[in-house]
């Protein structure tokens, strides 16, 4: 029966806060209007546009002229990534052309991006299109084996004279790890960059998971581009970027869809108002009950690890946990130990858990390759289940869990 | 008053049918989970979508393996346009080479697309961009100032060795005219093709205009790929396109996104179940309402230029009305001569009627470059009016229209 079931996968999405439906609604009814239209039914749904868009800005500290809305995450990654390779297509040969007298020598040069092994496969699978299409030159960044991090050391020392983008998310989706942006940003800014070499290496981070659950302010942080994914803070799947005064051409921004000039022509097509709506509310809700939440998470998530210790005691072995390192509020990776107890094997058996063992887009019978990156041992990483909580996950829903999963694991036991 | 507004821009968008926003709402609200989990949460979802993409195949007469989920019109035509120019660029050089034994020689040529003056930003902006970077060589085929359409024979004398595509819209959202897209296809197929030319002539159609109005069959059509947009019939802002034969790679289709490998690794980032549940709806209302609504908006429409004639008399011209083409049974694109008139200021002065000049997306104070290219008058078309009626426009609507149009002219001349 579905109402007996507890959901811990919000990491893969979240249900939508009623009033994020109620904003989507409303909107739809009220405001279907083309928001290039002259007249008052269109004037209508370009207002509840601005509106969207400052709520969004609001939430992550930026300037609402920042502000892309795109139809989701992998949108923005995409085209985040395609306009620093296009920006350094355009600008980077004449630069080296103007201080060397070289041109034909030059026009060779890929686009060179710095990136880790724990992405997102917005960010990764294009990235290894840009490779395979010899479009750019990509390096995987090692992670840290004793933070579970992309640590500001291994960004630096992969910078080459063509690097032109940095690209990491702020928390992993898999570990909870919160990833050293604002460090990386403040080192990457004080690289002395020559005449040969690019002026600026960009950053850019993929928010999807940390709106929602730590404060993310782009400011702060200190990057270029930011990645916002309404479906991850209980709004609408769709998203929006950041790029740093893209009004003053600060960042560069290079249009993927061509057409009607949307968005100053930015992203053509006429914009999704209903969902703009829903992406704002979203972003309000956050904004004024960003702590609230926070707080509840990890009341929650501790519980559930206390009692995934007393549980099942030494056979526990919680992944991405690194006394240096920050973790999401609501993320508990965990193995439990044994041979027949690999992680998609305890979720088959689970009558009232659902969870995933990784990204929900990921195969789920192999261990993670991002656990095994940061250093977990295969047989640990196989046992993985990624329990993730959400605003309302009460110590009863992991109490449910907790009963369910030592059904699960006991009858696995029998049969080993 | 919002109330006493009159609505007679429904070519621009439409609003959402009742039900369509009931789908929507059910969708965000119960089937939110990530439909690439495999728990239920995903799985309901999954089967929402499925269910959709059936809905959008009956609609259209294609297999639902055929249909692809977009954003929108934009990205939807797009990505046809750019499929075809990458399937040339993976394909024709070699087979060019296998023929000459010639490879060098062939490195620069580029894809030909025929097109015409009448196509939306979607699809003539895209190709502006692609010719302005040494993507593409387009052909704007000139349209018959005797019918207001694309004939098959500008098509045929069109025609070059390296020719891929040919994309031209089902019906006009300006003139209504609907376009003779089954001849174009029929001739084109017919056309003989050597070693050293493209094999096959794509041909694409953008049925946003089409849909709802006119019955669109893509088998009958015989087209290649068609767009579909479903906020031009009381559908939400997403869309989706048609590629015949898509699983068997008849039609080339290259994504324009990379990440987690969704819509079959065509269209990747999470898929916004909502709107495609919206569109779904939609789509049904239209297989099982069409010729009622067709009836219905023909009913008014000809209502309308009936009381324009005896209202305005030899001042009406109306512009796209030929013998010999036949056009949507909604839109009425008028033209009340006189010096005073231009479209912008007759609309300026209305106070119950809601319409443009011509697209959303367009300027409104120039005249339309659609109906200058059909051979529409300067002093004419600056005076147009588009009037697009909806599925519920109303005899005392159009009452209500004429009755503003008068006064609004009557002030305009007083001035005059």
């Amino acid at each position: 029966m579905a109402d007996s079931k507890v959901y811990m996968d919000y990491n893969a999405t979240t249900p939508l806060e009623p009033e994020v439906i109620t904003s989507i609604s409303e909107a739809l009814t009220h405001a279907w209007g083309n928001p290039s239209s002259s007249h008052d039914t269109g004037r209508k749904a370009k207002a509840i546009i601005d509106g969207a868009r400052e709520h969004v800005a609001t939430m992550i500290g930026a300037k609402s002229s920042d502000i892309i809305f795109t139809s989701g995450g992998t949108e923005a990654d995409n085209m985040i990534i395609m306009s620093a390779v296009q920006h350094f297509n355009d600008t980077y040969c004449k630069q080296v052309k103007a201080h060397t007298g070289q041109g034909d020598a030059d026009s060779q040069m890929l686009p060179h991006i710095i990136t880790s092994h724990m992405e997102h496969p917005a960010v990764n699978v294009y990235l290894e299109h840009l490779k395979d299409t010899g479009q750019a030159e990509v390096t995987y960044a090692p992670l840290s084996p004793t933070t579970g991090r992309l640590e500001v050391e291994a960004v630096l020392s992969s910078i080459q004279p063509n690097t032109v983008l940095v690209t990491v998310m702020l928390a992993n989706n898999e570990t909870g790890i919160i990833q050293p942006v604002r460090k990386i940003c403040e080192a990457v800014r004080s690289v002395h960059r020559n005449e040969l070499e690019t002026q600026k290496i960009f950053v850019h981070t993929d928010a999807a998971q940390a709106i929602g659950k730590i404060k993310v302010d782009v400011l702060e942080l200190g990057v270029d581009y930011l990645t916002v994914v309404g479906h991850k803070f209980y709004g609408p799947r769709i998203g929006a970027m950041f790029a740093l005064d893209l009004d003053s051409n600060v960042t560069p921004v290079y249009p993927m869809f061509f057409g009607g000039g949307q968005e100053r022509n930015f992203r053509s097509g006429t914009e999704n108002t209903g969902m703009i709506a829903g992406l704002g509310k979203a972003c309000e809700i956050v904004y004024n009950g960003l702590q609230e939440f926070a707080n509840s998470m990890e009341e929650s998530r501790n519980y559930l690890e206390e009692k995934l210790l007393s549980t099942f005691g030494e056979r526990v072995h919680f992944n991405g946990k690194f006394s240096s390192s920050e973790r999401l509020p609501n993320t508990c990776n965990v193995s439990i130990l044994g041979e027949g107890c690999p992680g998609h094997k305890v979720l088959a058996r689970c009558q009232v858990l659902q969870a995933s063992v990784g990204a929900a887009c990921h195969v789920q019978n192999r261990p993670s390759a991002i656990l095994l990156a940061i250093g977990v041992q295969p047989h640990i990483a196989r046992n993985a289940l990624r329990l993730s909580l959400g605003r309302y996950t009460s110590k009863h829903e992991v109490d449910a869990v907790i009963e369910d999963l030592k059904n699960a694991v006991n009858a696995l036991d029998a049969e080993g």
